[in-house]
């Protein structure tokens, strides 16, 4: 491992390093800790930009991956480390669900919307989900604390993709305290309302539909009222889980609409759900982030 | 498939379309066709700026990829999407070997070096690989030619990484006519005096050393003496490869100088030999093979 800057974790750190990659002028990480909240090992990416290496605090973005992602997807794929780099920006992408592996068996479901890569990072109150699908607590209690305590992070963002742009948009409003801006790629704006939504939300939360609604992002953002200055989503407009009623974007429209929430929401000509779509329009989101928090 | 603009090809084209994504503005493009040059199916990326398929010709780069690579890896990991789009660059990533599928029984080695996705980028001459190997010919003659004759080409430019390095400048000097411009990152300089090459070679060439030789990049420079204004090559100082020889980075300083080739040498502190490095300097090399093709 290439450790370029003398980047040290606390010497009682619970996280483990597992790789470090030099990339642009900072480093490319990740780690794997035991959380007590999914009672399971779990496993993100950070990266570093050298001023957070060399201790001083930067701005970071908590980025929610979509349905079957782990961090490697949006660290390979989504490009996010240029502008990351140029701006100081720590950037950090947690798994989108427990998962099993060699020590634990963890409840799995065969379709790819349901179970594993798929925990719509809420609390699980239904059997046999309960026990480890708690991602709403892991990234915005156990995770987010982890982090402040052991990086050099001045402030946390949240965006998403898809499924992890309904997660961005749900915690961000559940916990407007902690998360400082909010943005989101191709969210699936009222699971509620779409089928993979409904098929997730009928296994962890059962028939109670108050339970539903307090996990739809747009239902959310509608009781709670406007928390940011603004927020910025992107929509491919030639996305097929647009058109097939997964995504219900004017659903975000409407809640943003009736709380006064100011929003920015930009369809892009052509472009799909894919990572080549989030290539093309994450550089606009860290920017966002990174005005946020230089306003706050 | 989202095919945003109207790009069409020859009513009489050799290349089947497997995928369109729009990305930045433009679009990834992967094709595969029935090579008669190492008869087998090859697959392709192609990367075509809106200017390119709105029909007006761009300089094109050919990127050869390194050992065990295909070309998801590239397309994937190393965000040229974003440059080329901005310069109105086609980007073009072909496999880095024959390889076996359903309909065809291809050579292979259990070494990583050797054999599917270690062609060297060569002719071998030796059974069993002279059948399937003949990669230097499909490069700089069939897939050369097909490219010329069916997309909006204006010059093509090589480049590549690691093994592709070593093909990239292999060719760029055995076939200046051919291409404008030359760079490699982290190149395998000579193949012939690296572990990785020598088992490669005493398998396609046998051993015939006149044949090491001929495909040795930094032999071929100094055979073949200076063909451009100039060549650039990034390597990073931390790459484990380097350290253990397979790269052999003074061989090329020394056959430049002999050759009076300008060569551009960068080492990049605590870079290692992974994409993370690739994506950090590629926007350097894309600009590069621009400047070229606008001299050319």
């Amino acid at each position: 491992m290439n450790n370029y800057y003398a980047h040290s974790l606390p010497a009682n750190s619970k996280l483990t390093q597992k790789s470090v990659n030099r990339c642009f002028n900072g480093e490319q990480h990740y780690y794997s800790h035991q959380s007590t909240t999914t009672k399971t090992p779990m496993t993100f990416s950070v990266y570093l930009p050298d001023e957070a290496l060399a201790g001083r605090r930067c701005p970071a973005i908590m980025y929610l991956s979509g349905l079957t992602c782990n961090a490697d997807n949006v660290t390979h794929k989504a490009h996010f480390q240029q502008r990351c780099s140029e701006l100081g920006i720590i950037f950090i992408a947690p798994d989108s669900s427990p998962r099993s592996d060699t020590d634990i068996d963890v409840p799995n479901d065969e379709r790819y919307f349901v179970g594993q890569g798929a925990s719509y990072y809420i609390d699980a109150t239904c059997a046999p989900w309960a026990e480890n699908f708690n991602m709403q607590s892991y990234i915005a209690d156990e995770l987010y604390d982890l982090l402040r305590a052991e990086l050099a992070i001045s402030s946390i963002g949240i965006m998403g993709h898809s499924m992890g742009g309904h997660g961005a948009l749900l915690l961000g409003f559940k916990f407007p305290s902690k998360f400082v801006s909010v943005s989101a790629l191709s969210p699936v704006c009222a699971a509620s309302e779409s089928a993979w939504g409904q098929a997730a939300y009928t296994e962890y939360f059962g028939d109670d539909k108050a339970l539903w609604q307090q996990s739809d992002a747009a239902h959310t953002i509608e009781t709670v009222g406007r928390q940011y200055l603004n927020i910025l989503v992107d929509q491919g407009a030639a996305d097929q889980f647009l058109a097939d009623g997964q995504l219900q974007t004017p659903k975000l429209q409407q809640a943003c609409k009736k709380a006064q929430q100011p929003l920015t929401l930009r369809y892009q000509a052509g472009h799909d759900h894919s990572y080549y779509f989030i290539q093309t329009v994450i550089n606009d989101h860290i920017e966002h982030h990174w005005r946020m928090a230089q306003l706050s």
